[in-house]
C-alpha cells in the first residue's frame, strides 16, 4: 500500500505497520481501487487474425508435445491481462484447436462448462454421457459442467474448432475440478444422435423427460438450423444495436445455453450500421462468414473469417457491414451478470450515437 | 341432501331443515360425495368419428344461422357430461370448424386460452396481435389468453380444423371474458410471419426480447417440423405407455404452449402395443394421420384419419399400432394439474401390464 | 339446447337432432353461455351470522351421527350454488367445525389443499406427518395435500374452528383422493413444534433443509404474531381497496401457503372506508375480532366476531370500519388464476370510487 | 511461461516466442495450472483476534484522516492474497467497521452488495431508499445493490460493526460502480421502520405488494428474533457439520438475502463436536457470543466473542463447543456457486469423520 500521508507522519506510519501485522487494510486509503467509481476492465479490444493464427495453427501439428490428455490448443491471451492469467476476457478462455485425423482426447470431465464452434472440417465427434454427436462446419456444441465427454477426429482432414469455456471465472471462484476417466466405466453409449433426436427440433420435447443437466440436454445445434433462424429473423427485425442477433437457447428453459455463458449468432448485414452501446459482462467474437467492422471503444477492428476478438466489458461497442454481410458467432458472460444482479447497460449518448473513431486495429 | 337417518328421527331432521335454512350442509351426511376417495368424472371415453362427421360438417355450411361473430364450429359434447355442461372433458372444450372459401372472423380476444389443428385444406390464417399467420395442413396454432386475433380462410376450398379451448375450466372457474373489437383499433399489422421468424427455430431467439404473453411467443409450429421431430425421436427413444410421443414447447420457457393446456403429437407405430397407466387429468385426441387403436377402461376404440376421441381424467387407457402406424395429436389439462399439485399417475399394476378387454366401442 | 329458429325450421331442427344424436353441439347456438363475456358466477354475495350459527353447531355436538372418520363439520352452502354443488364458492368450501373435549379425528390424508382457523377454544391440535401442532385462538393452521394428519380436542372445553378446503375445486378437475390410514404406519412421530422450530421466525430457516411438500413447511402461523404483524404495518402503509391487508406466506417461496388457497388477514380500521374494486377469483371471509361493513355488490354487510361472509368472483367489494376497528381473516382461490393467467382486476371508476348502495342484508 | 522442453528445443522456442507476439499460449503447457484438478484457494484459513482488533479499531479513531465519504474501516486481507488483492477471500470483502458519536457517512449508492452486523453499541442508523434502521448489538442489516443508502451513529457511544461485501467478486467481475450522491434528491423519506413495518414478520406480507429489489425487501434482522429462531430450532434439530445453523432469508423469495452472499447464523451448543465437510465457497465467521473452536484444513482455531476467521473454499472444517456455547455470525458466497452451477460438497470420509489435528493457531 502507497500512501503519501503515512510517510510524512510517523505515527500514522506505525499504526499502518501495526494493520498490516495483523493482516488488516484502512478502506480509507484503497477505497478507489478497491471499489472503483465504473469497470475498469485489464482486458483490452484485441483481434487475432485468421491470417496469422493459420500458420500457427498448422505449425502446433508439428511442435506440440503432448502428454496424456493433452490437445493442441492455442489460446487467446488477452494483451491486457497479467503473465498467469491466462485467459481472453476476466472470465473468458478462447482458443483455436486443431485436431489431425485419427486423433482423439480421452475422456475426461471438468467443472468449467465448455463450448466449441467447428471453423473448418467435417466428421469431428464430441461424446457426452454417451451421446456421440458428429460435428461439420459452422456446428456449434455444448458441454454443460461435470458431465464425462472426449474428442477426436475420425475424418481425413485436420479439423479447426473454436473453444470457449468459463475457466477463468470457474479458477477465479476456486472451483475448479478436472478428471480423466482412469480406469472408470464410460456412461453407457446412446443411439448416434441421441440428444438431437430428443430435442433437435427445439419446440417439441419429449414428453415424458425432465432434464436435469446444468446446462442445455441439446448438445449439438447445426449450422443449417443456425442460418435459416438467422435469414427467418432478418427479414422481419433486428436490434439497433447488434443487427440481426439471436441467442442459443436451453431447450428445456428456453435461457442460455450454460449457466455462465450465453452464445449468439449475428448477422451484419451489408450496408447497416449499427448504434454503439456497452454493458457489463465480456465477450469473445468469432467471423464465421464474410467480413465487417466492428469500433470498440473508439478504435475500429476490421475482421474477415476466421478471425476472433474480444470486446472488453462495459466497452462502447458497434458493428458495420462493409462490403458484404458478415456473420458473427460469440460467447458472452452475461448470464453472469444476471445471475448475479450485476447486468448493467448504457446506450451511447452522444451525437448520433457513434462513436468518436480514434484508431484504426492494424 | 337425502338422508334415510333424518327420515327416521324427526329431531334430527328438523335440526337438518333449520341447517338448510341458513345455508348450511352436515359434512358428515355429503362426506362420501364431496371428497370422493378416488376421481369420479362425469366425462366417459368417447369417439367421434369422421366418417359421421364430415356430413355434418358439410351440413353445417348450408345449415348454420350465423350471427356476427360466429362460426361453423360443431363442438364435442361429453355423453357423460350434463345438458348445459357443454364439454368434451371437464375442462376442455374440442371441436371440428369449418371455414368456407372468402368467410372470416371478426376480430376478438376471450380469456380463454386456444389451439386449433388443421384438419383439411390450405390459406387459412389467424392473425395474433398483428402477426397474420398461414396455416396449412397439420400445423398447430396457439392463441394465448386474451390476445386480439381473427381468421379466415383466403383459400378456393374449404378449411376443416379442431379447436381446443379451455372454456369449460374457465366458465367454471368464474373468469370467462370476451370482446369483440367493435370500434377499437387493431394492434399494428406485423410482416408476415413475424412470430415464426422470431421464435420458430425453437432453440434460437432475438437476443433483445423478453417475451411476456400469458402462452408460447410462437404462434404456429408447422407439420413439416413437427413430423421430422417424430422420427428423429422414434430412432433413439420412445415411451412405454405412449410410444414416441413429444410435447410441443414455448421457446421461452420450455414448458407447455399455455398455462391450462399441453399439446401432444404422438407416433403409434405399426405392431408397438403400450403400456396401460392412468392420472388425473383429461384429454382429446385427434387422429392426424394413420390408423390404429386405444384401450380405455377396457373398451377399445379403433381409430382413423379424422376421428376424435376423449380420455377422461384418471382412466386406464393404452395404445397399439394396427396395420400401420398412427399419429395422434392431443390436448390436455395437464398444466393446471401440475400448477395446482394436483398430478397424480399410476401405472396398470395387474397382469402384464394391459387392461383386460371389455368391449368395442361401435 | 332450446333454439327458436330450430323450431321453426323443420330441416334446422333435424340437422340439429342428428347433431345431437351424434354428441355434437353447434356452437353458434351457445356461445354466449359458453364463453360469457364477462364472468357470471353462481356464487352470490352472502353472510352467515354467529348468533345463528352458534346454536346450530352445539345442537350438532348433540345430534350429528358421525362414522368413522367423520366430524361435526356445517358448510357454508351459497344460496346461489345448485343442490349438489356443496360450496361456498366455485372453488372453496368454508366451514364451522366443532370438536369435543376428547374427540379425535382418525388419520387420514387428501388431495384437497386445507387451512383452519381456531375461532373458539384452546389446546386443539392438528398432527401433520408426525408434528403435532397445538392449536390457540387465532391460529391459523395449514395442511398441504396428500399429507398424513390427524386432529382432536384434548382441552377440556369444546373447540370450534373454520375449515376452508379447496375441495369444489378439486372435485371438479376430476382429482379427489382421500384415504383413512387403515393398517398402515404413521409418519414417525416428530418433536413437538418441529416445524415451527424450523420455520417459524419467518426469515431464518435451516441451512441444511430444501422442503418439498406441496404447500408451506410451516404448518402453524400463531395469533401474536399475526396480529404483531398487522400493527406494524398499520404503521406504516395500508391499501386503498383493503386497508391494512397481509397474505401469509410460505417461508421457504415467498408465495401463498398453497398453491391453490392464498390467506389474509385484514384490519380494518375504525373510521377507514376503502375504495371498491374487483377481480377474478373468490373468497370466503371470516369475522375475527371486532366488526365492520362491507358492500359488496351494492349490497351492504354488517358483521361481527365469529360471522362468515362470501365475496363472489368479479363482484365489486368496499370495506368499512364502524364504531370500532375489525379484524377479517380470509381464504381467496387467487393462485389459481394467478398460476392459470386468468386474474384479472378492475377499479371501480364511477363517482368517488365507492358503489351505490342498494340494499342492507339482513 | 516456463518450459524446460522448449529450453532445450530451440525450434519449440521459437515458436512459443511466435505464439506469444501474437497473443496466444499454448494449453498444453499450462493445463494443470489453468484448471487444476481441484481448488487451490489462495485464501488461507486465518483468524483475527477481538483483543488485537479492538486497540487498532480505537486508534483509527484518532489517526484514520478521512475524506469525503471515507469511514474508518479495517478490512481483513487474508495472508494468502497478493498485494493489491485486498479481500478476506476471492468473493469477499470483511471488515470492521468504528463510527464515532456524530459521525456520519453521506448517501451513496454502489454495485456491490452489503450486509453489515453491530459487534458494539446501539443507536446506530442505516438509511435504505429512505428507510431509516435503527440497529442495535446484534441486529443484521442487508444493503441490496445500487441503492441510495447513508449510515451514521446518532448516539453518545462509539459503534463497531462488521461489514461484509463482494467487493472482491465485483471487481474483478468488472462490475463495479460506485456513486456519490451529489446534487441529487434522496429517495423520498419513509415512516421509520418501513421495511420492517412490511416484512419482519417473515410469514406475512403486505398483500399488494411485489418488492424488485435485488436483495430482501426486509433490510434489519433484530438480534432478538434471530437467537429465538436458533433457540427453537435448537429444540428439534440440527446439522451433523455445522450444529444449529440457519440461513436468513429474503421474505419475498425464502431465498438468502442477496444474490450473490448468504448470510448464516450458528449456535455451537456445549459439548458439541461436528463432523467435517468441504465445499466450494468461501466464508467469512464472526464470534457473536460465547467461545468455541473451529479446526479447519487441520489447523486448530479458538475463537471468542469479537473474533473473526476465514474458512476458504474446499477448506476441511468442523466445529466444537469448548467449555460453553458459542454464536457465530457468516456470510457466504454459496448463492454465487448455487446461480453458477459450481456448488460442490463433501464429507470427510476417514476415521470417525474428523480431521487429524496438525496443528494451533497462535
Amino acid at each position: 500500500m502507497t500512501d503519501e500521508r503515512a510517510a510524512a507522519d510517523p505515527e500514522l506510519k506505525k499504526f499502518y505497520k501495526k494493520m498490516e501485522t495483523h493482516h488488516l487494510a484502512p478502506l480509507w486509503e484503497i477505497m478507489g481501487r478497491l471499489a472503483p467509481v465504473k469497470p475498469t476492465p485489464r482486458a483490452r479490444p484485441h483481434l487475432w487474425r485468421w491470417k496469422d493464427m493459420l500458420p500457427l495453427i498448422e505449425e502446433s501439428g508439428e511442435r506440440a508435445l503432448l502428454g496424456d490428455g493433452d490437445r493442441r490448443v492455442l489460446g487467446l491471451i488477452n494483451p491486457g491481462m497479467d503473465e498467469g492469467k491466462w485467459a481472453a476476457t476476466e472470465t473468458l478462455w478462447a482458443a483455436y484447436q486443431y485436431i489431425l485425423p485419427g486423433e482423439k482426447a480421452p475422456p475426461h470431465r471438468h467443472s468449467a462448462a465448455a463450448i466449441r464452434f467447428i471453423i473448418e472440417g467435417s466428421g469431428a465427434y464430441t461424446t457426452i454421457e454417451g451421446d456421440r454427436c458428429i460435428l461439420d462446419k459452422g456446428d456449434f456444441v455444448v458441454t454443460p459442467p461435470w458431465v464425462w465427454h472426449d474428442h477426436g477426429n475420425d475424418s481425413d482432414a485436420p479439423i479447426i474448432w473454436m473453444d470457449g469455456l468459463d475457466i477463468p471465472l470457474v479458477r477465479d471462484l476456486d472451483a475448479s475440478f478436472f478428471e480423466l476417466l482412469g480406469d472408470r466405466a464410460l456412461p453407457p453409449e446412446k443411439p448416434l444422435g441421441d440428444s438431437e433426436g430428443r430435442y433437435a427440433s427445439g419446440h417439441l420435447r419429449p414428453a415424458w423427460e425432465e432434464p436435469d443437466l446444468s446446462g442445455s440436454p441439446l448438445f449439438v445445434y447445426k449450422w443449417a438450423r443456425t442460418e435459416e433462424a438467422l435469414r427467418r429473423l432478418a427479414a422481419v427485425d433486428a436490434s439497433p444495436f447488434d443487427d440481426v442477433v439471436m441467442e442459443f437457447t436451453n431447450p428445456a428453459t428456453g435461457g442460455p445455453v450454460l449457466a455462465t455463458i450465453s452464445c449468439r449468432v449475428q448477422l451484419i448485414r451489408s450496408g447497416v450500421r449499427t448504434l454503439a452501446h456497452r454493458h457489463t459482462g465480456g465477450a469473445v467474437y468469432l467471423a464465421v462468414e464474410g467480413s465487417g467492422t466492428s469500433v470498440i471503444e473508439g478504435m475500429r477492428f476490421d475482421w474477415e473469417r476466421g478471425d476472433m476478438f474480444v470486446v472488453p466489458p462495459w466497452a462502447w461497442h458497434e458493428h458495420a457491414g462493409a462490403g458484404g454481410e458478415g456473420i458473427l458467432f460469440s460467447i458472452h458472460d452475461s448470464p453472469v451478470m444476471q445471475s448475479l444482479s450485476l447486468y448493467m447497460e448504457e446506450a451511447y449518448g452522444e451525437g448520433d450515437g457513434h462513436q468518436e473513431m480514434t484508431g484504426i486495429f492494424a
